[in-house]
C-alpha cells in the first residue's frame, strides 16, 4: 500500500513510518519540522537525542529497509499539497502534520490563532487535494479522544442513536472540548465529515488517547529514536511523570488528580493505525475509532510512576499543584472502545509493563533532562490570557498563583 | 448602553445601528468593507443603492441621530481589535463581521479557507481582546440556524437533555453543517462556549434564521437604505425569488424544494437583537438563542412569491432546478424557539405580510437587477471542488449539469 504521512517527522509520525516500512509498505512523509522550532522556543528540547530527517533516512538505508520518500514542505501551501499527492499518488493519508499541543495554544491569543488556523487550514487543503488528485485515497485523521471531554454518559465512538422528545435518530456525539488545541481538532472532524458527505471520501477519524513510552519494536537501535518531549508545553502528564521521577522532582497532578482519561502506547498507537490503514473505510464513509487502551486518572498514574521508580532506587514523590486548566477533577468517564478490537487490536502491555523500559530509557538520557531541567514544572494557567511571561527561563512553578489568579472567575457551568 | 457592531456596514449590521441609535444607545461600529468587494468579485452588487458609510454617517447628522463611532478596520489585526475595545469600552459587542455566504465559501479551496479562517481568527481576536480589556462586557455573537443541519427529532436552543444507556447529562445539541461557512459558524460556537467557561464571559450565541426583506421602521429614507444581495453566492433563496419575479425569470428552488428552514424578517431579527442586548447574558452563561420567526419549505416560498407577484401584474413561474447542495429535500424540522418569546418577542408581521414592501423596493430599483441579470440564476456545484468557470460572466444556469458531475459520487450517510 502506498501510505502518505503527514508530520512524518514527528512522535507518531516517525514510529509509524518504520512501522509501515518494516511491514513491507511504500511510505512517503512530508514535514516541515516545526514542532522541532515550537519546543525549543518554550526552551524544551527531545529527551531523546533524535537525528535530522537526513540522517534518519540515512540510517533506514544502513538497515536496508526501502526509501521513505521525504518531502520538506508546508500543508499551509496548497500548493505543495497538491503537488506531491499527485506525485506520490497514495492509497491512504495519514494525516498528523498539527500542532499537537494543548498549553501551547494556551500561551497567548497568537498561539491561539495559529493552532486553530493551521489545523483547519492543512485539514481543508489535505480534502481538496485528495478530492482533486487522490479522490480515492483513504484518509486516516488524527483527531484526539479529549475532543468529547468528560460527560456524565458514556462515550460511543463518534455517533450515538438518542431519542428526544419522542422521536429518534442517530447524530455525532457533542464535543466538549477543553483548550483552543483540543477544539481544533473538533474543527476537524467537522470539516471531515462534511467532505466525506458531499465528495464520498473515505475517511477514518481517530480520536486518540495520551500516547506514551519512548519506542516501538521498531525502534530497535538508537538512530532510529523518535522524539520524547517533557517540558511543560509538549509533554504529556505521565511522560513528564517519568521525567520528574528520574530527575529527583516532585510529581505534579494537577489538582484533586481525579481526571481521567483514555491512554495508550505508542506501540498499540502505531498497531491502531496501521489495523486503519489495512482495513480502510468504505468510499463516503465517515468511521470513527475511539482508539485508547486503558483509562487511567491522573493520580493513579502518578502512584504507578512512583511505584515503578522506588523498585529503581528513585526518591520520587508526589506534589499536587494548582491545575492550570479549566476540568472537572472528579468525574464520570467511560468511553467505547470497540471498533478497533474488531478489526484485530491486541494491547500489547499495560502501562504498568511499559513503565520500566520508560525509565530505562530516561535514566540513559538524564543528561539531556538536567540540561532542560527548569520547562519540566508547570508554570501555565490557561485562565490567563497571556502566559509569555509565565514561560520565560527562570519562572519557578513556586511562582505560580494559587486560584486567586486576576481576572473574571471560572464560570458556571454554561446553561 | 454602550454596543459596538462589527460588520457595521453589513444587512444585518447598518440596520440593527439605526435601531440602536433610535432606541438612545451610543453605538460604534467596525468594517472593513469587504462584504461590498466580495459581492463585486461574483459580478453582483445590492439591489438597493446604499450609499458609502462616508454619505451614512451624512445621513444620520442630517437625521439629528446621535453620532455613529465608526472605525474602518480589519478583525484579522489583533492589535486594532484590541485599541478599539479599549477606546470604545462597550457594555456590549454584537459580533456580525464575519464571511457569511455559504456558497462563497464552496467557490474553491481558497474561498473554503478564506471563509474557515477569518471567521475563526476574528471571533479568536474580540474573544481575547474582550478578556483582556472589557472583561464584563456582553458578547452576542451571530451564529446560524444551519448549524443544527435537519436532524430527525426537534432542535433546542443549543442544549438539550438526554438519557444515553442509562446515564443523563446536559449536553450541546450536535451540529451537522452545510457548508464549510456554516461549519465556520459552529466552530465559533465551540469558542465562544469555550471562552465563557475557562473566562467567565458573558455570551449570547444566536442561532440566526434566514433574514429577508429591504427594510426596517428605522429605514424611512433612502439615505438609510441597507444592501440588499440578489446574486447566487450573497443573495438567500427568498430574497433571489422575488427579485427573478421582478425580472421575469422562472423562480428556482432547488431540487424537490422541500428543504425546511426557518425565517425571520430584517427587522424582526433587529428586535431579536436588541432583546439580547437589553436582556444581557451573566457573566459566565453561555446562552444559545433560536431566533426565527416561521419556517417555511423552500417550496412554499417560491409559491408565496409567486402569488404576491400575480397580484402585481408579474408574470412569475417556478422552474425546480439542479441542487447544487447536498441536502435532504425532505426531512423533520421542528427547532425550538421558546427564549426570545420569554425576552417579549413578538413578530411584527408575517414573511406573507412582508412580501408586498419587498416587491415595492425592488420594481422600484428595477434598473439596478436588470444590471446585473446574469448573477441571479444558479450555477453552482456544492460537489465540485472548483466552482471558479461556473462563475465567470456569461455562464448561463442552463450549463448547470444534472446530478452526472465529474468525480466521486455523493456519500451514503456518514456512519
Amino acid at each position: 500500500m502506498r501510505v502518505l504521512i503527514t508530520g512524518v517527522d514527528g512522535y507518531s509520525g516517525w514510529a509509524l513510518a518504520l512501522h509501515l516500512l518494516k511491514r513491507g509498505h511504500q511510505v512517503s512523509g512530508i514535514d516541515n519540522f516545526v514542532t522541532r522550532a515550537r519546543v525549543a522556543e518554550v526552551g524544551g528540547w527531545s529527551a531523546t537525542p533524535i537525528l535530522t530527517m537526513r540522517e534518519r533516512m540515512e540510517a533506514l538505508r544502513r538497515e536496508g529497509l526501502p526509501e521513505l520518500s521525504f518531502h520538506e514542505a508546508d500543508l499551509q501551501d496548497f500548493a505543495s499539497v497538491h503537488r506531491i499527492l499527485r506525485e506520490e499518488a497514495p492509497d491512504a493519508v495519514v494525516h498528523l502534520g498539527e500542532q499537537r499541543s494543548a498549553p501551547y495554544s494556551m500561551i497567548d491569543v497568537h498561539h491561539a490563532v495559529t493552532t486553530q488556523v493551521e489545523n483547519l487550514t492543512s485539514t481543508l487543503h489535505l480534502l481538496y487535494a485528495l478530492r482533486e488528485v487522490a479522490p480515492r485515497a483513504h484518509l486516516v485523521k488524527m483527531g484526539t479522544m479529549g475532543e468529547y471531554g468528560t460527560p456524565n454518559v458514556d462515550i460511543p465512538e463518534g455517533f450515538f442513536e438518542i431519542e428526544y422528545r419522542g422521536r429518534k435518530d442517530r447524530l455525532p456525539f457533542p464535543r466538549q472540548a477543553g483548550s483552543w488545541y483540543h477544539w481544533s481538532k473538533v474543527f476537524d472532524s467537522g470539516d471531515v465529515m462534511f467532505a466525506s458527505k458531499i465528495w464520498g471520501l473515505a475517511a477514518t477519524d481517530v480520536m486518540q488517547g495520551v500516547i506514551y513510552g519512548t519506542r516501538t519494536p521498531d525502534i530497535d537501535q538508537d538512530a532510529l529514536l523518535t522524539r520524547f518531549d517533557f517540558d511543560e508545553v509538549w509533554g504529556t502528564a505521565l511522560n513528564r511523570f517519568c521525567v520528574q521521577a528520574v530527575l529527583g522532582l516532585p510529581l505534579t497532578p494537577y489538582g484533586k488528580g481525579g481526571q481521567k482519561r483514555g491512554f495508550i502506547a505508542l506501540e498499540d498507537s502505531v498497531q491502531s493505525l496501521t489495523l486503519a490503514l489495512e482495513h480502510p473505510a468504505d468510499p463516503g464513509e465517515y468511521r470513527v475509532l475511539n482508539q485508547f487502551d486503558e483509562a487511567y486518572s491522573v493520580g493513579e498514574l502518578a502512584r504507578l510512576v512512583v511505584s515503578e521508580a522506588k523498585k529503581r532506587g528513585l526518591e520520587a514523590t508526589i506534589q499536587p499543584t494548582y491545575n492550570p486548566r479549566v476540568e472537572a477533577e472528579e468525574h464520570y468517564y467511560h468511553p467505547l472502545h470497540d471498533k478497533l478490537r474488531k478489526l484485530g487490536y491486541r494491547s500489547s502491555r499495560t502501562l504498568q509493563q511499559s513503565l520500566a523500559g520508560m525509565l530505562d530509557d530516561l535514566e540513559r538520557f538524564k543528561a539531556r533532562l538536567e540540561a532542560r531541567r527548569e520547562v519540566v514544572m508547570p508554570r501555565m494557567d490557561f485562565r490567563l490570557p497571556d502566559n509569555r511571561a509565565r514561560l520565560e527561563p527562570g519562572t519557578r512553578s513556586d511562582a505560580a498563583p494559587g486560584p486567586g489568579a486576576k481576572g473574571p472567575r471560572p464560570a458556571r457551568a454554561a446553561r
